[in-house]
C-alpha cells in the first residue's frame, strides 16, 4: 500500500507537493537539538484495550506538549536570513501557535499568531509565554484568515501554514522515523488527522523506511473529513466541526488529501464516547496526560481491529485545560 | 546527618528495627522483575519553578501506580512456602492494598484487603481487579484495625503493614537505590513523609551510598506529625488529619519515628494550595498525572529553599479519581 513513496521519489512541486523521506531525514537533522526525541511508551492496559502490542510514541512530552514543535522548528530553521529576520506568522486554534512560538524565540525573530477567541486558554498562555504576539479574532475561518493577511501585510513576516507546507510536512514525518528506529517492525502505524501534516509526514517516511506497515488515520465522526474525501475521491472540506478534539477540525489540503489518497491505508472514525474512553484510558492507566485529538488514535484501537498486530500509535499533544478535562470526565 | 547507617550497620530487632543498606541490595535483587524500574524524568518548567536541577523519580510509573508496590513484593517474596500458602492481608485506604493484591498474585496466595468507605474509588477498583477480596469498613484506625483482626483470624493470613515492617521499608528504600544509580551527585532528596516506610528506606539507602546527599521530608500543614514529632522528639500521632493528600493521613510508628530523627535532615510543610499548585504543575506542564502525595515533594520546592542546588524528588504515586482532581483544579 506504501510502496509509491520511495526514498529516491522526489515530490512534485506545487500545491499538491509532499516531502520525500530525504527530506524527513534533513529535516530531522536540522531540528536535532531543538526538539526532543519523545519516548515510546508501553502500557499493560494499553494492550488490553486493544488486544494488540501497543507502542506509544509520547509526543504528548515533545517541546510545548506537541509533535507541532517539529514542523515548525523545520520550518522556520529552513528560512534564508533575510526573510526570516522580518519573523514569522500563522493563524492557529493551538498547538502549531505555541510551537511557531518556539521556533521563533530559537531563532531569535519574532513571531505573530492569530488565534481565535474560542482557543483553549492553556495554548494561548502557552504561546504568549514563548514571546510570540497573540492576536485574537472571532472563531471563523474566514476571520482567522483576514486577520493574518492584515498582519502579514503589515509585517512582512513570512507565514508558516500548520500543516499546507512542505517543511512543516517533513518535519510531522522525523517522529515517525523516530518510532521507526525505535520499533522497526510495526504491523501497522495510526495518527489522528485534522489538516493532515501528521498523516502526510507519517505516511512519507514509512512509505520509504517500512512499506509492509499500513498506516491508518484516526478522526472523530464530528469532523469526519477525511473518511468523507477518501470514499467521494476528491478533497471534501470539513465544515461545522463538532468535536472535542480541538486540533482535529481543519480541512484537509490538496497535498495532505493526496497523501490520504495515495500513501494511508484506511481512515478509523471514533465517536466523542470513544475519545474520552480512550483519554481516561491514558490518564489513569498510564498516568499521561493526553488531549483528547491526542488521545485519538488510542480510541481507534477500541473495536480489537488491530487484535493480535503490532501497532504504533502517536500520543499527539498534551495540551487541555485541566477543568475541560475534568467536565469531560465527570461525564 | 546521614552517617550513622553504613552499609555494614545490621539495625537493631524490635519495634524500631530499621533494615541496613545491605537489606535494600538485598530487596532490589528480590524484587527484580516484580516490579518497575521507573525513570527519572526531568522538566524545564519543574526546574523553573523550583529554581533547581531536578530529577523526578517516577513511581507513579510504577506498577499499581504507586512505589507501594516495592514493600508489598519484598514482604510477600520473603514469607516461607508454609506462610505464604494462608494468604496475606491488610488495612489500606490506598495504594498498599492494590500493591499487597498484585504482590499476592505473582505468588499465587489469597489477599484481604480492610478498606475504608472514604477510600478512592479508583484505589478500590484496582485492589479487586488484582484479585483481592476487599472488606469494607468505616473510616476510622478503630474500625480498620478491629476489623483486619477479624480478618486475620478467620483467615490464618499474615498481616504486611503498609509501613511499619522492616521488609516493606527495605522495598521502599529501593526507589531511593535506583535513582542514586541513575543520578549518583544529588545535593538532596525529596520524599513526601505519611507513615515513614518510604522516608525510612530512603534515609537508610542514602545514608549508606551517599552520605553526603541530604534527605528532607514534605508533609500537608494539615497532617504534620513528622514535623511535630521532631520539634518535641517523641513520636506525636496525627490525630484529625484534614489534607487532599490521602496518603500522608497516617502516623509515624517507632521505626520510622527513628529514621526521621536519626537520618532526616529536616521536614519541610506544604499547605493544601501548595499541593494543588504542584499536582496542576506536573499535570499541565510535565503531562503527568500525579495524586496529590505524590506532588507534596514538588510542593516542597516551591519556596526555593533547593535553588541552585540538584535535587531528587520521588513522585510517589499517580492513582486519583479523575472527578477528584478536576474539582480541586476548578478552585
Amino acid at each position: 500500500v506504501n510502496a509509491a513513496a520511495a526514498d529516491d521519489t522526489r515530490p512534485p512541486g506545487g500545491d499538491a507537493a509532499l516531502p520525500s523521506l530525504h527530506d524527513v531525514r534533513a529535516a530531522a537533522r536540522r531540528i536535532h537539538g531543538l526538539v526532543h526525541r519523545t519516548p515510546v511508551l508501553r502500557s499493560r492496559s494499553v494492550d488490553a484495550f486493544s488486544e494488540a502490542e501497543v507502542h506509544l510514541k509520547a509526543e504528548h512530552l515533545q517541546r510545548i506538549g506537541a509533535f507541532k514543535a517539529r514542523g515548525a522548528a523545520n520550518a522556520v530553521a529552513c528560512l534564508d536570513h533575510a526573510v526570516a529576520a522580518a519573523g514569522v506568522a500563522a493563524h492557529s486554534s493551538g498547538n502549531h501557535a505555541a510551537a511557531l512560538a518556539l521556533a521563533a524565540r530559537g531563532r531569535g525573530i519574532p513571531c505573530w499568531v492569530v488565534m481565535p477567541a474560542d482557543a483553549p486558554r492553556t495554548k494561548v498562555a502557552a504561546t504568549r509565554d514563548l514571546g510570540a504576539e497573540v492576536v485574537h479574532c472571532e472563531p471563523t475561518l474566514a476571520a482567522r484568515e483576514a486577520t493574518l493577511a492584515e498582519v502579514l501585510d503589515r509585517t512582512g513576516a513570512t507565514e508558516v501554514h500548520p500543516y499546507d507546507d512542505v517543511r512543516v510536512v517533513a518535519g510531522a514525518g522525523t517522529a515517525a522515523l523516530e518510532l521507526w528506529e525505535d520499533v522497526p517492525s510495526l504491523d501497522a502505524v495510526v495518527v489522528p488527522v485534522g489538516g493532515g501534516g501528521l498523516m502526510s509526514g507519517t505516511a512519507v517516511a514509512l512509505a520509504g523506511l517500512s512499506p509492509g506497515t499500513e498506516v491508518w488515520v484516526a478522526e472523530p465522526a464530528g469532523a469526519d473529513d477525511a473518511a468523507r474525501s477518501r470514499a467521494e475521491g476528491r478533497l471534501v472540506p470539513q465544515t461545522g466541526p463538532d468535536t472535542i478534539a480541538d486540533g482535529l477540525r481543519t480541512s484537509l489540503a490538496p497535498r495532505t488529501f493526496r497523501a490520504l489518497t495515495e500513501l494511508v491505508t484506511g481512515v478509523v472514525t471514533v465517536s466523542e464516547d470513544g475519545i474520552v474512553d480512550a483519554m481516561e484510558l491514558l490518564w489513569s492507566r498510564t498516568k499521561q496526560v493526553v488531549e483528547p485529538s491526542g488521545a485519538v488514535g488510542v480510541a481507534a484501537l477500541a473495536d480489537g481491529r488491530f487484535a493480535g498486530r503490532s501497532v504504533g500509535v502517536v500520543l499527539t499533544g498534551g495540551n487541555v485545560d485541566l477543568d475541560t478535562a475534568a467536565s469531560l470526565f465527570a461525564r
